[in-house]
């Protein structure tokens, strides 16, 4: 038995979650769901604090977490995001974060060369240091000689962790992204540790090396030649968005926040609140239902996992889905679509 | 008469920037050219110094500096390009990195909705300070403990400065990219400076902001839908490199690095050395001859930059231009078809 802690969280978060826990309930596995669903803005706003230490422990308690989606128009603590989403993938150490971007139709491609649509890659982006790690200050503010700092942090557990999970997980390539020619301590980490690392794994898979600028250009470019793209926190979050939106948009990209050491794991929608589209029954759930296929991965239901994967594939491609991926279904009528599939 | 400095660089930077140098030749303006081909990574690597402080004088003695390219395989300290691109953008406070993309001519998009290709934006990328100030430092380098730190710093000076530019410049919208949800103390000085600027500028702009993960999503889903984009160092690089795939690749790509208090510019093409293709002879020259065009109209030459740009633009639309731009020809023989054109 499985034990899914459940955060929908903002708004689109919980009108895609209620489809994904739909669709894990619908494959009748040993599964028992927690569900926090005052974990949000709303509690913020009103209590001043979203997730509690109780909440944090109920979380902890769980084999994995299903997770929705952070962020409201009327919250503008930066605060927010931060004791919630970024609290638990650094206290539980989270250290992997995984988002695979795979074009499920051809029509779904922002490209016009069809030779270049092809995309099936995984980012894997460092998911617990880098700029995420909250350390900083401001001298002087509200003045005009005010300085904001912000401590990048790289570590070397850190770094050879995330790069060591990259080549676990790649088929045929391995693509390091840093900027170290310009930001200058972290990046030789980086390039040391990549070259361990390529040093260990010998010859299996090919690897190569792209300042970030460069690497958000071949994106565009031909993103079909990459296989697994590793690099730090903040160029992973956004090369990551840059990837799902070759693939259909934010609203089929999925990801698994990872400590392969624990097996403990956070699986949620790439996409945000999306507050603009809220409560309109038009939220696409695809990138909440993959994420849950990942999660049933990760906890060792791998054939259920795969069912789900290919439940949603056949009914993106025959078009029964909602209108951002050319169909005309609401959000609970895609849902149910891909559970009739199953 | 205005004095030049000319830094042709590393790889294709030289084969580029005699195309960007010919072209000024050609329109027989009162320029005069101090040429400093030795800065460069040969120089580097045999005397362990790339730009003296003499060499340093000589530039700042100029009224602005055409660039080509910096960075070599060969060197692998992460000095290098400190040492010369960022110290004459930190020391000569270039602090506004100009970044047009412009779409010259339909069939150089990789987009395939028609309706969204037509790109004519600016990034402003703030250029002296964010992750680019060179402070950090590591902790037990070389153990596996190590910690390696970079600060980002940025000042109410730094942004407000380059908000205002980016105001100055936008003919309908400016939109101001940041991480404040995640990036707090940075975050939060820029959305402060970017309020009291919209706040300032009243109606006659449209303003929006959005994180910079769901910027690159948006730039490749609909970039027509932009006009100035204005964000940090770090984002404005990667932004900036995506936004030029945009338009063509980097082949096209050119920026102005200015002080628009002292009048000071460095102009440069947004591509790297490229070592890859240097010495064959297929450079792409528009990029570095755009710059020369950006140079022209920040030294007052405002009819010269619009002829070389026409020039530029004719000569791309009829194929007359570079293998990446879909032509046949040479880097010499597409400069010359662009001073054909003058
Ligand atoms: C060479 C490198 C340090 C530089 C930068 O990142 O600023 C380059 O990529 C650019 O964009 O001009
Ligand atoms: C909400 C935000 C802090 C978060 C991040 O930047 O990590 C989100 O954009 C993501 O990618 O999961």
């Amino acid at each position: 038995m499985k034990s899914v802690a459940v955060i929908p969280g903002d708004g689109v978060g919980p009108e895609v979650t209620r489809e994904a826990v739909a669709t894990l309930e619908a494959l009748r596995l040993d599964l028992k769901f927690d569900h926090l669903d005052h974990v949000n803005a709303g509690r913020w706003l009103t209590a001043g604090v979203a997730m509690t230490d109780d909440d944090f422990e109920r979380v902890r308690a769980s084999d994995c977490v299903l997770f929705g989606a952070v962020g409201d128009p009327r919250v503008t603590s930066v605060e927010y995001a931060r004791q919630v989403l970024l609290r638990l993938r650094l206290e539980l150490d989270l250290y992997v974060n995984h988002r695979p971007a795979l074009l499920l139709h051809e029509r779904l491609s922002p490209l016009r060369d069809p030779d270049r649509r092809n995309v099936d890659l995984v980012v894997v982006r460092e998911n617990t240091e880098g700029l995420y790690v909250g350390v900083g200050g401001v001298l002087r503010r509200g003045t005009p000689d005010e300085v904001a700092m912000d401590q990048e942090v790289n570590t070397r557990l850190g770094v050879s962790r995330v790069i060591d999970y990259a080549f676990r997980v790649a088929r045929r390539a391995v693509c390091m992204v840093d900027k170290s020619n310009a930001v200058k301590h972290g990046g030789q980490l980086w390039r040391r540790c990549w070259s361990e690392a390529t040093a260990k794994a010998g010859a299996r898979l090919a690897t190569s090396h792209l300042y970030v600028d460069a690497a958000a250009m071949r994106l565009v470019a031909d993103p079909s030649e990459f296989d697994v793209i590793v690099t730090n926190n903040s160029y992973g979050d956004i090369l990551s968005d840059l990837t799902a939106q070759l693939v259909g948009g934010m609203g089929v990209a999925a990801s698994a926040n990872l400590n392969p050491d624990t097996g403990f794991g956070l699986f949620e929608p790439v996409h945000g609140s999306a507050p603009d589209i809220a409560g309109q029954g038009v939220a696409n759930p695809v990138g909440a239902i993959l994420s849950a296929a990942l999660l049933l991965r990760s906890q060792g239901y791998g054939d259920a996992a795969t069912a789900v994967e290919q439940a949603v594939a056949s009914t993106v491609a025959a078009g029964r889905c909602t209108p951002d991926l050319g169909g005309s279904l609401s959000t609970e009528e895609a849902g149910r679509a891909i559970r009739a599939e199953l």
